[in-house]
């Protein structure tokens, strides 16, 4: 406690004052193997949270990858190298045919930014729809998507956010086709009021699978109505995979497919490398080539060699290890016993989720639904205390979220289920 | 030859077309060590162009660093821990007491992303003058930075350009002190013209070495003017030390420092790693505190433990081997071989720069100074084909760029000055 004391008063002193940490009391790591981290102290956690590692902490496999080419070569693209011809190609093969090309970035946020200028560069328009509980990353362009925090001079007023799709509260009254129905509305209708304005509309961007919004059931073809309006008006969809992506939600390899729709421009981040900064933005021909006319690109540490190592690494673990179908038949049978918990724990209002991206809304009345917030604070924090690392997340912020690193066994997720059960009797 | 048309196409159909590459026939690199590098075909190539392997290709202290703490634990800093802290600590004694805190990012256009937010947390406006010949990355919001290529939706009107610094045709008509009252003179007009606006004036941000600009010459106190006008004007001064920094000047850690002032806003990135992909915004705790408050700000993979081990190491070797001695010393000498060659080739019209980053600007004519960019462009494709890697820059794009890793020794420097005088004879 008191070395963790000492660390906060640095971290102030260095990083400056608000830098958050998850928990009340931070947790200071020190190793991590496969699903599990240890703190300064020895104690170890069984890590349900971070999709970063999405192999598994300190693969083996990719932390050779990165050795071996570090060893060799690490330069940027203006030389010709192998290492990104292979890698493009084995990534855009799991992609829908026509989106065959891609530009390597260092994360996320990187991609993103690209991806809005790529929709500017096909539409000539500048207008862009979200919804109102998203995250695309931290730059100054694509921090405007995000509700939070009016940025100094204002929004550009370019952007018109859509209610997130919430179906424990479903727009139109009931999960079907009227809450499609009524997604798909409120989408035409930002699609009218921005094509009204000097910015025209460009482009709907969202994460298929709305992890920031509390991955929502949502009926089969709940996207079609709004994405056939985007197409209608000329406009183009970003599909954000960074978090549902590479075989996390179990049945799909993306988070698109399992929605049942193929995206003009997907952007993709955090587990791509397995930590080793690295994303990218995948698309077709015609729109890379309309971008790379609109606008001069690169990026000197994108697509480096031994970023190229390290993402493919995670992607030749991912099929060795089968771990797509160990996130499926893992994750619905942690489902089935956060269900079972459900039963017992009245706070439990609803279970949600695909593969190893899950959790449950904790409801103060499941009639009214109403969110507890509050209740969602102090069980990840008794899980933590109890050697369990999670988050939460949703439109309340009150649903828990599991999403573990790809790995993740019945054996871990009975653990996890065990202690959320005792935790659960002390809320 | 073949193999390298393969590649070419192979990289149009995977990355688009228009993606840059060096020389007219590409290089196909696929090893490197210190400052060498090879070929598929085995060709070994002197690198005097690389500055992001900073202390050299491969340096085996670096890829230590980053298998060792690969293989140890690799996650994000909302959990504590000793890496950021002990890097931060390190980075932040290299620099005026004042600049004591940092954010790490993952690339320098992140870097300059957040700076240019930080200048309008403390100034409340958004105005920014950079110069017309500038590159500070690649995000949506830096790019507006350059007058390359107009972006989709026109430029922001928040930004003036001011005239880049260029000693062969000195602003002001000499060299001395009128150069740098016309410099101050330019950038007093900017922020009068900014503050007219609604956008106002937040910041003046540029490279202290001016190196996309072709590192001019300049008097001692150069900058004075300019950064008392800008600070009278309630703004900030960001030095973006991408290029210059980490001692490649020889004299000094940073740019600034060898420029003589202190900025309110330092922004780092390529060489800060070796290649990893690391860059970091310092600043004033009251400036880093303003922009937490008035922007939210997470970075998944920056600062990460792997980041910063391999950050560390590169002050660990810069230190040890006496590597920015190193670049003084060497560099003065390669320098007086530049001069001691234009005395036999008309070509070379001025011979400039510092430590190891310097060059000879090519004129058609010394006396009307009439820029050579085509024979820049024989030269460096020249000097490729003989086994030199070097590069051309500048206002008028005609200054070779020779900017090699640190390691750089007085017989590399031979060797690339006894070709560079077999080459320059054929032009």
């Amino acid at each position: 406690m008191q070395a963790n004391t000492d660390l906060l008063a640095r971290r102030e002193r260095l990083l400056g004052r608000g830098m958050s940490t998850f928990y009340t009391d931070p947790v200071h790591l020190v190793r991590g193997s496969g699903v599990w981290l240890w703190d300064a102290d020895g104690r170890k956690y069984l890590d349900c949270y971070n999709n970063v590692p999405h192999v598994g902490h300190c693969h083996p496999a990719v932390v050779e990858a990165i050795c071996r080419q570090a060893s060799l070569l690490n330069t940027h693209t203006r030389y010709l190298h192998e290492g990104i011809l292979g890698y493009v190609e084995r990534l855009t093969a799991t992609f829908d045919p026509s989106l065959s090309t891609a530009i390597m970035t260092c994360t996320g946020s990187e991609a993103n930014d690209i991806a809005l200028r790529m929709a500017q560069a096909v539409t000539g328009k500048t207008g862009v729809i979200a919804t109102d509980h998203t995250y695309h990353g931290n730059t100054t362009a694509v921090s405007q998507l995000s509700t939070r925090m009016p940025p100094v001079g204002g929004f550009g007023g370019h952007v018109r956010h859509v209610p997130a799709p919430d179906s424990a509260r479903p727009l139109g009254g009931a999960p079907g086709a009227a809450f499609a129905a009524a997604f798909t509305a409120r989408v035409e209708q930002a699609i009218a009021d921005l094509e009204a304005t000097t910015h025209g509309f460009s482009a709907l961007i969202l994460c298929p699978y709305f992890a920031n919004e509390g991955f929502p059931d949502l009926p089969p073809g709940f996207l079609d109505g709004a994405i056939a309006a985007v197409r209608k008006a000329g406009g183009v969809v970003i599909a954000d995979e960074v978090q549902p992506g590479f075989g996390r939600t179990g049945s799909h390899f993306w988070g698109h497919q399992r929605a049942g729709f193929v995206p003009d421009i997907v952007t993709l981040g955090k587990p791509m490398a397995n930590g080793h900064p690295v994303g990218a933005v995948v698309t077709t021909p015609d729109t890379l080539n309309a971008f790379r006319k609109a606008f001069r690109y690169f990026n000197t540490f994108g697509g480096n060699p031994v970023s190229c190592a390290a993402a493919l690494a995670v992607l030749d673990v991912l099929r060795d290890e089968n771990l797509m179908e160990n996130a499926r038949a893992v994750g619905d049978h942690a489902r089935h016993g956060l269900e079972r918990l459900a039963a017992r724990h009245d706070l439990i209002g609803m279970v949600r989720g695909a593969g190893l991206f899950f959790g449950a809304e904790l409801m103060l009345d499941r009639t009214a639904r109403t969110p507890a917030p509050d209740h969602a604070t102090r069980l990840i924090n008794g899980m933590k205390d109890r050697g369990i690392l999670m988050g939460k997340i949703g439109v309340g912020e009150c649903t828990t979220k599991i999403r573990p690193p790809m790995p993740f066994s019945r054996d871990n997720a009975d653990l996890m289920l065990e202690v959320l059960d005792d935790v659960l009797a002390t809320l």
